[in-house]
């Protein structure tokens, strides 16, 4: 097996392909990290849907971010990609253009980002309650693969 | 479809069942997450190595990390367990039974962390390269699992 570093246009066909990744914030020098769905436009542009909590208070806070993304087959087998950029909340009025184009790149995923919203409303009894879309602006991305090695 | 948190005890089954999580620390209030291999044990530790990197470097000045271990069939059916703890690297002489403890815990992973080990010795032609093995001690853990509900 060897491990390698991958290039920049194989990190952006994995960011393509892969909708699931580990988004890591911190506040106070304590990481945190949670799975979440994203849409990726190339080069350097994620969009991201969450109902307000920890990792949005803690973003809002200090928008450093970095994202995981992988596919596992085994341990001889996998990539690996990591992203480090930086939170932008798609608020309106000042970014309602930007909000509909996450909401649109996210489309596909919807069930998966509208089911927590409406259960969010249903626990608090408040139909008020917003859906946050964010974008994440990367700085820098990097890559590995492991692949088996028969010598 | 459901979310709903999961008690301690199917946080334990998860970690016990799942050996790749994905590790995130910080250091300047910067964010850093990979995918680790890691091995459970109940209650409250788990062991991981690693060659001396980016993330080394990093628990090294700030312990603090959080592991996510998740389960994900599809955007209705998945598992996630976020745990919170702090890094002990697992040094000689002082943890030299801990350590070895560590080592036979990770056996059965052994392909994915002896290669990355074999190679970097071999890229800076320095057989004294020694592995890291540590330990994460948990503080806190949650888990939340999704459910499809045909109501």
């Amino acid at each position: 097996m060897r491990i390698a570093p991958i290039s920049q246009a194989e990190c952006s066909e994995l960011l393509n392909r892969i909708n699931i990744g580990r988004l890591a914030c911190a506040l106070n020098n304590e990481p945190y990290v949670v799975p979440v769905c994203f849409a990726y436009e190339e080069p350097n542009r994620i969009y991201v849907f969450s109902t307000v909590g920890k990792k949005i208070k803690w973003m809002r806070q200090n928008p450093k971010v970095c994202l995981e993304v992988d596919e596992i087959g085994n341990s001889s087998n996998w990539f690996s990609v990591v992203v480090n950029g930086t939170y932008l909340e798609l608020a309106e009025p000042q970014y309602t253009a930007q909000r509909q184009h996450a909401m649109e790149a996210l489309e596909e995923f919807s069930l998966w980002w509208r089911t927590p919203l409406a259960q969010r409303r249903e626990q608090v009894s408040d139909i008020s309650i917003e859906p946050v879309f964010f974008r994440i602006d990367i700085e820098s991305m990097s890559g590995l693969r492991a692949k088996f090695d028969a010598n």
